[in-house]
């Protein structure tokens, strides 16, 4: 906790952090925890020991080979399972990339709404290195954002994409030096933590509907929210604001 | 009206050209007339005074404050149907964007068909920085185009995103230097107003449609499209034209 | 056929490799022998003579004109039923363009998974300076792939598009110097051909689906998936190669 931002790391340097049960709960908690609490603003997600994520851990796979189906679900289903609830959460969620987001590792970067990385940093699909395929939302988050001819070399070929590729093309917002991605994904986090909460929230709902709703459905949502802005706290503090030429005050 | 170029100009300076009853009707009146008169190939949209459009009022939007539900929804209804009109209009839309637009005014930039910006304008979301919310399908038009996460970054922080960042992420077509935006437009409308015109309608359909059909309802699409282009006077001239090693005259 | 890889050549120089019957009967059966055939890993379309594709045949169009409805659709249905079969082949299918891909001809480049290109090629849609409407999928692929404003220029102009502009788009996942574009394209074939035959289906499923599914159905589509890779032996080789530190042998 660090001011109303919730910093949430991943911490198992052996496995360059790995995915695991451990993770799994400590995020289910920040994110219940961000849900209820108003208190809390925004969430960092970042990985210890200069590494952000690996994704899965290869020794659990190893043991998953030779379980039945229900047993070979059970890591995905937990995976998939928080990143629903990354994308139900109404705060913000800011990863901060440094070294590399392989595999799952780079579902959970892209599950974030921003992405703040290293400038040396990397982000693979390895699953088809070890005769896997995609999992954790990857290609969702992919196939909405790039030409399927870029998906597919991506995932096909599993080779490590530049983070500075990928803020080319808009999928990481901001690049730093190595070493430098968390303290400017907190200072970021405490940008958005002085803004309007109400506001964030419908921002984060209207550009994951927006990825499918028609126009005429997107712009039904965009109407709903913004006559619920105008009638609340924030939409009259930010114009009363404004036309007193003052900074507004929405915390 | 310009030869059969019809160019609309938001003018009301003292506002730096926001959005208000008087432009939605302008709008309305042109698009009616576009869609009515073979005569009018294309539209280019414009603000006067350097700059494009500022989006809501702000004045106007201080009034809303203390509305009911109705009240507070009338603005952004009347916002919405011009959007609407804007996407259902067969002709071409061009924006001429000089300055800034920002909120609602991006709106209408993004809901052109095409857009020619001055390299030194910007792009801004605003409405976080009022406590309100992205409407006019801003939302929409942005979820289409960008990464999730660049659509977070813009609407997030409001921050003015310049016309060069619009023109390499393809959503602006040119740049121009300053002050020379409505004389490319309307160049470039012109050249469109060679052309064909039941093309021209059956493209603006099917760019829409592409975001959202699957691969097989596009295809569908399509195949209807280029059955009665073959079968229609535009096809005929192109076709023979070309044979013949002559210009196409289509109008 | 080289090797594991199948390599389909549009080869009718007079016309710049127009499509044509011929060309529809060569991928059906190239296609039908990629779907049986576990030998078979990879496709590569190509076209003779330096370029690669210029589309619909002019001359057949022109006789088209005086048919009746069900004979002017009679060639775009041939088209079609190829890209959905491109669509449905479970192995990768790799286009190397040299010259330029016109019409539908860019169109069979665009339906393939991953393109490869020579640095001075262009793409162009050029359907709308003959009085036509875009088919063969175009518009699907580029709207799915691109902003509208970039899919309008493209389509209303009919302007020749830089190879190197598609690459910078993401289009394009590589470039070569003039005439290299085969060689490149085999090699990359080949380097797939190493890797696991269900993994690589399943990618390009998942990169199909992913652009239409919401999150939670392509996390559904992900998890089984998965669940059906770690039960099988390209997940056991994969990972079992992986902690003995040695190359899997997937084929």
């Amino acid at each position: 906790m660090d001011g109303s931002i919730l910093i949430v790391t991943n911490s198992d340097p052996a496995t360059r952090n790995a995915l695991g049960v451990e993770f799994y709960g400590g995020m289910a908690d920040a994110l219940g925890r961000a849900g209820d609490d108003d208190g809390i603003a925004a969430l960092v997600v970042t990985g210890a020991g200069g590494f952000f994520c690996s994704g899965g851990n290869i020794n659990a796979l190893r043991q998953r080979l030779d379980m039945d189906e229900a047993g070979r679900r059970q890591g995905v289903d937990m995976l998939h399972k928080m990143a629903r609830a990354m994308r139900a959460c109404p705060k913000p969620i800011i990863a901060a990339v440094e070294g590399g987001a392989a595999g799952a590792g780079m579902g959970l970067a892209l599950a974030c709404d921003l992405i703040v990385a290293a400038e040396d940093a990397y982000f693979a699909m390895s699953y088809v290195r070890v005769g896997l395929t995609p999992d954790g939302g990857t290609t969702s988050y992919l196939a909405q954002a790039l030409p399927r001819q870029l998906v597919n070399e991506f995932a096909m070929t599993g080779k490590r994409v530049p983070a500075t590729r990928m803020h080319q093309l808009g999928i990481v917002n901001e690049l730093t030096q190595e070493g430098a991605a968390l303290g400017r994904a907190v200072i970021l986090a405490r940008e958005l933590a002085e803004g309007p909460a109400q506001s964030l929230a419908a921002i984060k709902s209207l550009a994951d509907s927006g990825q499918h709703a028609s126009l005429d459905e997107q712009l039904d949502a965009e109407a709903a929210f913004m006559t619920r802005a105008l009638g609340g706290p924030e939409g009259r503090e930010g114009i009363t604001a404004f036309l007193a030429k003052r900074k507004p005050k929405f915390r």
